[in-house]
């Protein structure tokens, strides 16, 4: 496309950009009334809605040097619908605020529109976005809300494992953090960013980099497990160790892990973030559900060892490369 | 405070900021589940939920030189339950989305969140924050999705306007935009913003400079024109010609406002955006709520003028002074 067809967000109104985004996106099975009027109307048939935001910010959460705008539609699409289903709901709508530099094009914004249309199409059907808003930011910003029906099931929360309960994951472990080691080790010009070279990629390289770059979370498994009788149930954003940690701290606790059902890199597992598996328990009198694999059992708190793996007690610290890393360049 | 008592948000978990958050911010009645887990879980009585989104972006939409934490806090709540109320429905919840520089104090996060909260507990009673997202970037943003509930009533939209209708308005117009004049005309040096001197304020000046800092859309009136009967309804935001017109496009009609009916400045009024005042149409053979004074009537579409004042088309150019102003200084 040459620029001439493609302008830049700060020369254009925002009705332009809203309709050629809407042009991209279906429209909500579950929207009672959808996006151009002042808010959009949300059928909630069970009587409640589950609802959450996550942001996704340039330099602490993304460079551009490394994901493109379909890759970021899809990403942040990806985590809001994986809480959502970590409450044992099923995703039905999305709102997207958008800030973005003026110099932006449009076609950048389209391809973010269509990573967040096929994300909902992937993970979630029938989920679609239903509003927004776009303002002019000098960082890409993107926010994301997610909102969920609970089918007539009582939420799942964090706080309801009980002593006994198996300790079971959907989903990867590890991968998506793989993957921004690859990123952080290789495609890097000093402190900058660049673009990745296919040609230097193995083939689990390859898969680690899509895990990072477009996580496919479980999110259909996530009612899976509320009809299963999940007794508590999170998403594994910020690596098994801490989010074990905080499971087992609402549900008063201890997460006793086991290294061999970690797969074949158990630290990388235990401290590698963003795949957004869900973790989750479920009583020991019955088969785990369909996609959850057993990792461990829920034990009576230890106060010194919230978390173990194999007995000991877990380092709760996640690696994240991006703390510390200069938000402003790149 | 001193600075000891008051780290950097760079400094401290994110945990421990959302804790000091939500120190501050009321259990919301229609949360069925609140803050701390994967996702809220909001009451839908009426098996459906209204839901918006706008953000406030430094820059494009304030200056840290003229806005307090608390004023951020407020005016962002304001703007989207305006959007929640123009659809007929009552706020019911807000999700906060803040992105903010490392080197922001934690008790400006604290002074955003005791804005948003009165301003629920002033405009929207029983509706209050339940959850939301804490990241870092170099331009404070804060985005925040508004939830609502319809009790049972069907969503006003922009769309229902019949020929004969009574156009009618709630709040001020043209207030925010004086107070937004105020503010680009005298407290500048240069291009930099500098913090306002009330000594330099008349008394109508410190009115119009609340309206556009701490704006008091009428969210309580929403629902009661819905109850009595609006066929369409909007809020003000863009300034009341660009905003009927929009009215009078997805209901194919043309609105004919009143000027003596504008008050001491119809100009203004026409052309100023921010108040976040409720513009609706209600049958003419009814009395108008309380709150609500007519400004007009509904006619059938004039393809050269969607909204008139006296007669004649009015200009829809609204009156944006952040409009190419610089959004990274200041």
């Amino acid at each position: 496309m040459s620029p001439a067809d493609d302008p830049c967000i700060g020369d254009v109104s925002e009705g332009h950009i809203l309709r050629a985004i809407l042009a991209r996106t279906p429209a909500a099975e579950h929207a009672l009334l959808g996006p151009g009027d002042d808010a959009a109307v949300i059928a909630a048939p069970s009587g409640s809605v589950v609802v959450t935001t996550d942001t996704l910010v340039h330099g602490p959460d993304f460079r551009l040097a490394w994901s493109s705008a379909y890759d970021l539609g899809w990403k942040a699409a990806a985590v809001n619908l994986a809480d959502v289903a970590a409450m044992g709901a099923r995703p039905t709508a999305l709102l997207v605020a958008l800030a973005v530099p003026r110099d932006l094009r449009v076609s950048f914004v389209e391809g973010m529109a269509d990573g967040l249309r096929d994300a909902c199409a992937a993970l979630a059907p029938g989920c679609a976005v239903v509003g927004g808003d776009l303002t002019v930011s000098s960082v890409l910003t993107i926010a994301v809300t997610a909102m969920g029906d609970l089918e007539g099931r009582r939420p799942v929360t964090r706080a309801g494992a009980e002593v006994g309960d198996v300790v079971a994951v959907a989903g990867e472990l590890g991968q998506a953090a793989q993957g921004l080691a690859v990123l952080f080790g290789r495609f890097r010009d000093g402190d900058d960013p660049v673009p990745v070279d296919p040609a230097q990629l193995a083939a689990g390289e390859r898969l680690a980099l899509n895990a990072q770059l477009r996580p496919v979370p479980p999110i259909g498994l996530g009612p899976l497990a509320a009809i299963a009788g999940a007794t508590a149930m999170m998403d594994v954003s910020d690596g098994l160790a801490i989010d074990a940690g905080r499971l087992a701290a609402a549900s008063a606790v201890t997460i006793a892990l086991e290294s061999r059902a970690l797969g074949a890199d158990p630290a990388r597992a235990l401290a590698g973030g963003e795949d957004h598996a869900l973790l989750a328990t479920f009583p020991s009198d019955g088969p785990l559900p369909p996609g959850f694999r057993a990792i461990g059992v829920v034990q009576p708190p230890r106060e010194d060892a919230p978390v173990t793996c194999d007995g000991i007690a877990a380092d709760p610290a996640g690696w994240d490369p991006y703390r510390d890393w200069d938000a402003t360049a790149g």
